[in-house]
């Protein structure tokens, strides 16, 4: 008789988007002649670099000709690319990385996932909360005992382990999903410390990393011994556009030892049994973000993206509201005014400005009383969604 | 104090392929002048077929316009590729099965391995021997309880459920990797049956169903009551020579209910959580297989392979070699002559004839003193092997 894992009973259910989505259905259909503008969800909107797809239309290509078709490829992932991933890790984060400590991946989401297949059932997980869902519910699926580290005003939403008292697996992801908060070089170093006294794994998602600007770490590997107890996971969703591409990279450092057994032989052996590696096509797409005038093209791209997060932080300026994020991220994290709970900001919102946000208690307990705001609408609904909001 | 999955140390180390890899190299170099043919590896050769290749490339064109840009699909994958696949089931198999029965994935292998996530460690685990190894890996990561089902020349290599004395979830291959024996409906119906009465699932591995021209069931759901009992794993890998392009599929079927918990919103929510689905690109290359011209191009190059196989069948009939597989599989399954182990013949076959094949006690005790060749070499160099082998 099957018996099922009976963890995901503990599962709760996410209506946030589903119930966001209503809510904007219900006011559309009121108010015909409003034109919305949704600032709420996390994807991107601007297309594919040329060079991008112009790869990708030549793997293709080289697909269809037997002397160029390519069967199984490497589960890790083609060398081309992991070269390409450890090149830019050395000239933009001064950071020393061999090929094979990279896994090519289909996207952090799943290997966020799927890495807990590595640890035991005994491990206490830390998440911070607020948090992006997935590092919860990847772990309440397994039934571990979760701890929470509270992310406050009182500490921009960046918590330090002071108050951590217990943590094997600790989570962090910055930039941050959802406040847009990045860890200075000392906070990051406080959590190596932190991980390393207490013989815990950093798991370190650097999904954003591509929108830092200002002088602060970009990967955890640019803290000293990081490479000792921290995982990091990349992604090309939002640094290239490819949320529907599908295209990542994981970084398990060699140095990586718990109970006598090396992280990164458990991840291969974990990736080359669950795994076949990501498509050909797409491997060559993400090689192509790394030319010269494509890397060129991205930044344009993210610039897009930062100058309307910019327009956003200009408002919570002049308005007096208190925020974070938004400089070295596309996320805006500001506080609902006059004591507004998430929920009733929402809804205010949409009434009086027709702004579609995120609530932000859909991320966890700290969340309530505090709105998302992503920088992923054009220029010019930006501008108009922001004057809107100044007139009230 | 991170502790790790201490299933892992129980993992066999698998150096199948690294030691054909070593023995086939060393060959080489003491024989530079030998031309060998490889019939060991299961991966395809001929080329994606230009239907494919359009539309990959069109939709790698689409992500680099704003107006057709597209960014996270639906995690269960787009409704254009499963309406498909619906289609193909019922005018194929006289199978119903509803849009969302359907998930898009990177590949059977992915899902086989990610969908042991839904059940809990008391399962016992019932895998053939011999039998493709990610059943048994997935599992042994788990810790789980496996018993082996064994197949054997008295039962051609398809074993029914009579010896079975226990097993909660039932791993079945047909087309069989790695014996090519394909399941007639009385013996599958005894499987379904088997299953409801013990209130077992059945993971059934269909990657090969494309090859099967018999009159034998080419979907575990065409044997009444299947619906309620098994999940089907479908791949066009082998079918559409998708092995580096990375697409596939995994049957869900609503009815299936297993301690009160639906298994299709189970997998909904495992794949929500830790998958965001296949590329846009890829996806429209799967769809475009289902175009009338695109299915006869498709069926031409699995006519390739067939012809192979028919080939080195021929030659095992001519020798008086006791084989199976090659009639609905690219996989000939075959004893070797003389009583020597798999090994043996390995060597032997190397030495005196300079092919290349893959042991059978690779996939399993009741693989011992059994070879596996694959189709998938050109037909030259299948016809010369085959002349090569007839001569000793």
């Amino acid at each position: 008789m099957v018996s099922i894992n009976e963890n995901y009973n503990a599962l709760k259910e996410s209506y946030l988007f589903t119930d966001i989505a209503k809510k904007v259905a219900a006011y559309s259909q009121e108010n015909p002649d409003k034109i919305i503008i949704k600032m709420g969800i996390g994807d991107v909107t601007q297309p594919l670099i040329p060079e991008v797809v112009e790869a990708m239309k030549k793997a293709a290509a080289e697909m269809g000709e037997k002397s160029t078709f390519r069967g199984y490829g490497p589960e890790q992932g083609y060398a081309f690319l992991r070269e390409k991933i450890v090149q830019y890790y050395q000239e933009n984060m001064a950071v020393s990385l061999e090929p094979d400590e990279v896994f090519i991946s289909d996207g952090a989401k799943s290997d966020i996932g799927n890495i807990t297949d590595l640890f035991s059932q005994k491990n206490v997980i830390a998440v911070p909360d607020p948090v992006y869902p997935v590092y919860v519910d990847s772990n309440v699926m397994l039934g571990r005992k979760i701890v929470y580290i509270n992310a406050t005003v009182e500490n921009n939403f960046l918590p330090t382990p002071d108050a951590l008292q217990e943590g094997d697996i600790i989570y962090l992801c910055s930039p941050n999903n959802p406040t847009g908060a990045a860890f200075t070089k000392e906070q990051l170093e406080a959590w190596v410390n932190f991980a390393k006294k207490n013989g815990s794994l950093i798991l370190y998602d650097a999904a954003y990393e591509a929108f830092i600007r200002e002088d602060i770490p970009r990967s955890v590997f640019e803290i000293e011994g990081a490479k000792e107890c921290a995982v990091e996971f990349c992604s090309y969703s939002k640094t290239a556009g490819f949320t529907g591409t599908r295209c990542g990279y994981t970084v398990v450092p060699k140095k990586l030892i718990f109970g006598g057994a090396s992280l990164n032989k458990m991840w291969l052996r974990r990736q080359t049994t669950k795994f076949n590696g990501v498509s050909y096509v797409t491997q060559r797409g993400a090689e192509a973000i790394y030319l010269p005038s494509a890397q060129n093209n991205i930044r344009k791209t993210i610039d897009i993206y930062r100058k309307n997060a910019e327009v956003i932080a200009q408002t919570m300026e002049k308005k007096g509201i208190w925020y974070t994020g938004g400089k070295n991220s596309p996320y805006i994290w500001f506080k609902c005014p006059d004591g507004k709970t998430s929920w009733e900001y929402f809804d205010f919102l949409l009434r009086t400005c027709g702004i579609v946000c995120t609530p932000g208690s859909g991320f966890g307990k700290n969340g309530e009383g505090f709105i998302r705001l992503t920088a992923f609408n054009t220029y010019e609904n930006t501008v108009e969604a922001m004057r809107r909001l100044e007139q009230i």
